[in-house]
């Protein structure tokens, strides 16, 4: 039978939404990409970060567009309007919250990724066996079994909730996932005061609310008082209560605080205790021969949460949980409805499918951009970029405390240093209020950018070097600009809002 | 203070994990984007999808690489290993579940993301302004007030369960994010019997279990019955459990059935419940002016879940959850910790956060393929296309019927058919396995992709277009291929599982 004794259901010409002009479209793509790089090769040269202008903010304010302007005109308006306001952690002066810098890679990576569209939900084809080869890799880097399992998810956030629930269906002492929580088994678990709140979060979401998640006070280095752990399971036991995971953290975000992993393991194992860990950023402490003690005990864990696009600066977004029973973390997730069937063959086929191990069903591919990063660089490089952070924060401690008019405010354990700008007279909350606004001055000048946070009751500049350009140079810039900026604030010379933005940093000492 | 004074903490040369050649790597990127959009031009005439051959699969076993290989080596390796084994959505004959086929924009955007690296988890920057920009456009696209909310995310799956989250947050009766669930509080849901089951993985997730998901039955056009929703309200009330939440499908998985969303809305305003929706791929009908009736009451929701990387074909990932009660969403999800804090100005400005909407904290510049996307083609087209889709499927059914040995089993309600291949004397189960066998010899020979379903007992055919490439003579082509892949496979000329991967559709007639 012939198709056309059917009506055409499209009288008018089929038209894709493929360019119509391949070749004046592959030359955007090709001055877009010189745009990226360009972006990456001169970012010294640059502001680390401009406030977005009222005008471009109101070019993103109107109704949804239902015609098309086309993708050179799309493609300029994002060159003038998006492109300049990047958050920033591409530049060697980035130290604030935990971000890293990225990698040319990435913008290889990104296009590919683009162009093969792959849905890493499940299904037997390319990406999966890439995603595959890099949990392989981790659960070598981390010393888990190959019987471990790990997924990619955004960012820890989302592995913490994943290795979370695990635990919960494991302890719940139900079938958790049928039957919901139990009513008669209050489960709580453990972290330190300087956890993150992600823990707290991925308890909530779990139902097991927040006040579940037992704080745990910390040591002088912001490490969880382990002789207080035990005192405290024991205390919930006896109130009727079911203790069933500890948190532990392998760089806190405040200083890079990282617990004693292996005290903490033990007590799980004594108390059949989950054992999880947010390493967000300090877990890959074990790409480095010599950073590798901190972490010990890290391989004895039940699962660990980290980042990619932290320490390792693929690109924004890419996390990872690793569990060590693969089975249990299939069985907390798995499920296989009619539509979703494997098959032995054919496009269906590949075995246990990542959609098994979490929540997404649709899922990029993002095992490339971190395959790509460790087949070039190799997971020693890496390794050395982060020793090299943790001994410029050594640096920049010791430059802090060379400064008559700064304070240290904790001591550096990794790579994070806290510290302020100090005066005379000047206390309580108007130090606070000094020290955020030296923050933020340097941030809106675009020279360089440190948080904040508080420690101990004070309003503290947070400086976390997860950075592969920064040099020590970078380092002595910012003390200046601290400093310089502190002075200019209390002699009053600087306007309280307003700071021009530096184009180059020789403009710096005059204007600051 | 002179820096020179602190020992320098890198006595070797500082090098970062840049290019340490920059025209070169220039010249390998631009290498990699012709290979990318290659890929996406000349996909018509490539194999839709191909196994990964067992030499390949086996170069992605083995060590993590300590040594870097450098960018070149690791692009020959992704081009030779990666490149070639993508899922095939971008290919005009992927039929298989409900993919998108990409857009040639996503390739620019994909590799600007990269490059910008921004973290949209919070913070004062360009990239935040998009993502609102575009969560404004959706709000206008389902009618949703200005005070609405919305957030980003992987896709439906994680869209829901935020979505649920929030309507668990409304109807707990406590503070469930401090307290964990009420003992005495047993919330319940409802869904039809065709909802998708992140429903479901949904519901375990947030603690109340699957078995609280109720599943009520489909009519014959795969809609909720409106009718027996009701009664099981109330059968739940009076059984001393919490109904809180009903699920509607805008566009069920197996044949894209779209619940009757004025009822539902209409019920849940009565018995004062919260009104999600599960819009995957269906929502976005809202773009075309035929289609939108389709979806009527969608705009009464109170969160509504859907993703971009479906009809819309923005490249894998990209969903969205929007909450009718900006307020309510937020206060299910802020936190603000110390190292959290917003500033009045600088870089930790912005307001809102996106990171107070949901659980990721890392979140990858998702916004600008959707932007891109809009901005190029306008919401028109994406309409248009849709509309296209769902005569082709009109269009297919048509050829089905026409076919002597072809059944057809469920009437197309959007852009999707599920039919089977028949033959005189087999039944049953060798009826499915037949209708298996097809369409693994189609996907491996890599003609087309259809997936599989089960519909009313018989294993189907499932035939569902979403993809902007597809012409009607794709449409004949599939047909006819399943024809004669199940002709041959009766004349068992045809060995079990050897099928040479074709080069070209000109193979197809004489090979098959």
């Amino acid at each position: 039978m012939s198709a056309a004794s059917v009506p055409d259901p499209t009288p008018e010409e089929h038209v894709s939404l493929d360019p119509a002009d391949w070749s004046t479209y592959r030359q955007l793509a090709h001055e877009a990409l010189d745009d990226a790089l360009d972006l990456l090769q001169t970012v010294r040269e640059r502001p680390l970060w401009q406030p977005v202008p009222a005008e471009v903010r109101n070019s993103f304010r109107g109704p949804a567009p239902r015609e098309g302007a086309g993708a050179e005109a799309a493609y300029q308006e994002l060159r003038e309007n998006i492109l300049p306001y990047a958050t920033g952690n591409i530049h060697p002066r980035f130290f604030g919250w935990v971000h890293g810098s990225g990698l040319a890679s990435g913008v290889i990576s990104g296009m590919i990724e683009a162009a093969m569209n792959s849905n890493c939900g499940g299904r037997d084809h390319g990406a999966l066996y890439v995603e595959r080869c890099v949990i392989d890799w981790c659960k070598e880097f981390f010393g888990y079994p190959a019987s471990a399992s790990g997924v990619l998810v955004g960012g820890t956030s989302m592995a913490t909730l994943l290795g979370l629930a695990v635990a919960r269906h494991v302890h719940a002492g139900c079938d958790v996932r049928k039957e919901g929580l139990p009513a008669a088994r209050r489960l709580v678990a453990y972290a330190s005061s300087e956890a993150h709140e992600s823990a707290r979060k991925a308890m909530e979401l779990l139902g097991l609310g927040g006040d579940a998640l037992r704080s745990i006070p910390v040591d002088s280095a912001f490490r969880m008082r382990v002789d207080l752990l035990e005192p405290a399971i024991e205390a919930d036991c006896r109130a009727g209560l079911h203790p069933f995971c500890v948190i532990g953290s392998a760089g806190t975000v405040n200083t890079g605080g990282i617990d004693d992993l292996d005290a903490l393991a033990a007590i799980c194992r004594r108390h059949g205790l989950w054992f999880h860990i947010d390493g967000a950023f300090g877990a890959l402490c074990v790409l480095d021969d010599e950073l590798r003690s901190r972490v010990r005990g890290i391989e004895r864990s039940d699962s660990v949460a980290f980042d990619f696009h932290k320490w390792m600066h693929v690109p924004y977004d890419a996390g990872c949980v690793l569990v060590r029973d693969g089975d249990l973390h299939r069985q907390a997730f798995s499920t296989r409805p009619v539509y979703l069937q494997g098959a032995e063959r054919g496009l269906a086929g590949g075995g246990i499918w990542p959609c098994e191990y979490g929540v997404d069903l649709s899922r990029g591919f993002r095992a490339l951009k971190i395959w790509f990063a460790l087949k070039e660089h190799g997971s020693t490089s890496f390794g050395l970029k982060m020793r090299e952070n943790c001994r410029q924060a050594v640096y920049l401690a010791d430059l802090v405390r060379r400064r008559h008019n700064m304070e240290l405010l904790a001591e550096p354990t990794l790579n994070i240093v806290c510290f302020r700008y100090i005066a005379p007279d000047i206390t309580g909350d108007a130090l606070d209020a000094l020290n955020r606004d030296i923050v933020a001055d340097l941030q809106e000048a675009g020279i360089a950018a440190p948080s904040t946070t508080r420690l101990n009751g004070c309003l503290a500049i947070r400086c976390c070097i997860t950075n592969h350009r920064s040099t020590t140079e970078d380092l002595g810039i910012l003390v200046d600009a601290v400093s310089a900026a502190g002075q200019k604030r209390l002699s009053r010379q600087l306007p309280q809002r307003v700071i021009p933005c530096l184009r180059s940093l020789e403009e710096l000492p005059s204007t600051l």
